[in-house]
């Protein structure tokens, strides 16, 4: 389909796919993605959307125009690893929240905005991943998501809302998008890695015309536009509805992998108290916790001799923490690898147990 | 071609092109490109190869890499736009040299890091555009080459040289790029949007591996990588020697064009004292200055009025100035809107002459 859309993008329009494009993005593109967001039950225009280089361009812009050296941003803990290097490249301080199963405690997020406001600060934004959150996989409940929204009301925030695995819901029915229950003070960022294919660098920011503006001039001066000729190659598949079965397709061979992953960890992984890990409605990632005395670090290059890897949890924590964490990807591998893999690092763990108890014994 | 070598792509490797790739960019296109700098006499391996997503992205990365707020770069006066803008985002702080025909005029820039010696601080770089630069049009003589090479080891300083016109040498013999006088403390942005396509937003920093490594790492937090697929078709396009002739192609193309603006600015344009214009051997640009007493900014509306149009100078001033120049493009127009362009723009500068002194009359 690609190769098709290529085919057409070049015999319609060689010459302004080719050229400079206007620093917003595709008009058409820009079109579709708000047709496309209005049946999301997101109520905005193509004004408030802006093509960007990739999500991550998305964040690094995001933190261009809010952040200036000391500032605050409420993250929750843990949190995407790339968006606390995008933020930290500006010098952002970042104030991290625990998560539960339902998602960033907001009793505790309002509990940190009124000790900074005694201290007469503010945060810049706060920073939400509330589908399928990475690292953890965890979808925020409803009813954080209302008290999110009642917190940035009453202490005049803004959310940035980081939605790349939104499309890739498994199971159940959505729980409306944070730029869904608020247009005016939610920046949302989506990307096309994650549902379509990363190698076209694309993605797009939503929300208030004003925030938009201010990111359309900061992306000015860090690319002048993202690729027209790739922009106008989405924009013939989008218009041709194909990214709508796309999203079926991988959902649907997501899923499978999902559960062949939960099913092969529950028959796998040593019974260990405190052992456990997330069950993700959607998106790429389960979250694993090992018991408090192991250390997800001092493990990994056990797993990497046995072959077998995944991400350390405490990469994900803006401070410290999730040392007894880690990230696992079931979307990538085959489904020989994700059984040959969870048996192996079932098996790392159970050693690496017994040899922590041992060096813990000798001096 | 380009259509060819996309559909070349996607059929060896769309798997991989379509995928992410490493930050540091495609590893057969960074070989292309070094050999394709080797011949330009910069003795560079791959290794010193960044590819960027346009040279904007360069700039970008430069300010993220070197500057904190209010710290101190050195440029020409006038310079290119776009790279104030970058720089000014992070907080810098342009100090200008004025220019004259063979460039930056080096005592003066050698003066001004003495005086900020004396205050205690150190320029973090000098910008320079030593091949027909954005406004002017004018390249650097040999001798300014060396004086600035020599001025930037004897204070330690970097020079980050803009090259995104070198390859469109019209006529001569090119002067050695800095990069290829002195390859330890120059770093080099290069882009593909001015000699094939500025729609793939394509480019490439070239410096010491410890920059470039910086670069690497600050990439990684703006948008990861580059686009695999359009870097895939790029270098399909480069390792056939496509690019080459492609570059002979456009630089001819392009001479006529600015033998044809320049003979007809010769015809149409008043006899004013003072009014003059630059003679570039290559590039896109031409830099008008007016008599000292008119204001290009003023002069500009009653340009539009008569659908004519150019970028006033002040734009390329990091500070106050050039309120009396604008720089003309010759590569973008067919002749025959050269033709019509120059002598309307003629008219407005007759007319305008007498209006400006009219009003200086009238109270």
């Amino acid at each position: 389909d690609i190769k098709e859309m290529s085919r057409i993008v070049l015999e319609k329009e060689g010459k302004t796919a080719l050229q400079y494009g206007p620093t917003e993005g595709d008009n058409r593109l820009r079109e579709e993605l708000a047709k496309m967001m209005n049946k999301d039950g997101v109520n905005i225009s193509s004004d408030h959307i802006l093509i960007v280089t990739s999500s991550q361009q998305g964040l690094d812009l995001v933190g261009k125009i809010f952040v200036d050296p000391g500032d605050v941003i409420m993250v929750s803990r843990p949190t995407y690893v790339g968006a606390i290097q995008a933020f930290h490249s500006y010098g952002a301080k970042m104030l991290g929240i625990e998560l539960d199963q339902e998602g960033t405690q907001t009793i505790l997020l309002e509990a940190e905005i009124v000790k900074l406001a005694a201290k007469g600060s503010k945060p810049k934004f706060i920073y939400e991943i509330p589908d399928f959150q990475n690292p953890s996989g965890i979808t925020m409940s409803l009813k954080r998501r209302k008290e999110l929204i009642r917190i940035a009301e009453k202490y005049d925030l803004i959310i940035v809302e980081d939605s790349p695995y939104r499309q890739l819901r498994f199971e159940g029915k959505p729980e409306p998008s944070l730029i869904g229950m608020n247009s005016e003070r939610i920046l949302s960022l989506y990307t096309f890695s994650k549902i379509l294919l990363p190698g076209f660098r694309l993605g797009w920011m939503a929300g208030p015309s004003e925030l938009i503006q201010k990111a359309v001039t900061a992306k000015q001066s860090v690319d002048l536009c993202s690729s027209p000729f790739n922009q106008s190659i989405l924009y013939e598949y989008l218009s041709r509805g194909l990214l709508e079965k796309q999203i079926l397709i991988i959902s649907k061979a997501y899923k499978e992998k999902r559960d062949f992953m939960l099913d092969r960890m529950a028959q796998y992984m040593p019974k260990l108290p405190g052992l456990k890990w997330t069950q993700p409605q959607g998106g790429l990632f389960l979250w694993v916790t090992l018991p408090e005395s192991m250390d997800a670090g001092e493990m990994f290059m056990a797993a990497v001799e046995k072959q077998v890897a995944y991400v350390v949890g405490s990469a994900f924590y803006p401070d410290s923490g999730g040392s007894n964490c880690f990230r696992m990807n079931f979307s990538y591998s085959s489904m020989a690898e994700i059984e040959e893999g969870v048996k192996r690092l079932a098996q790392v763990i159970d050693t690496w147990k017994g040899r922590r108890e041992t060096s813990i014994i000798t001096p």
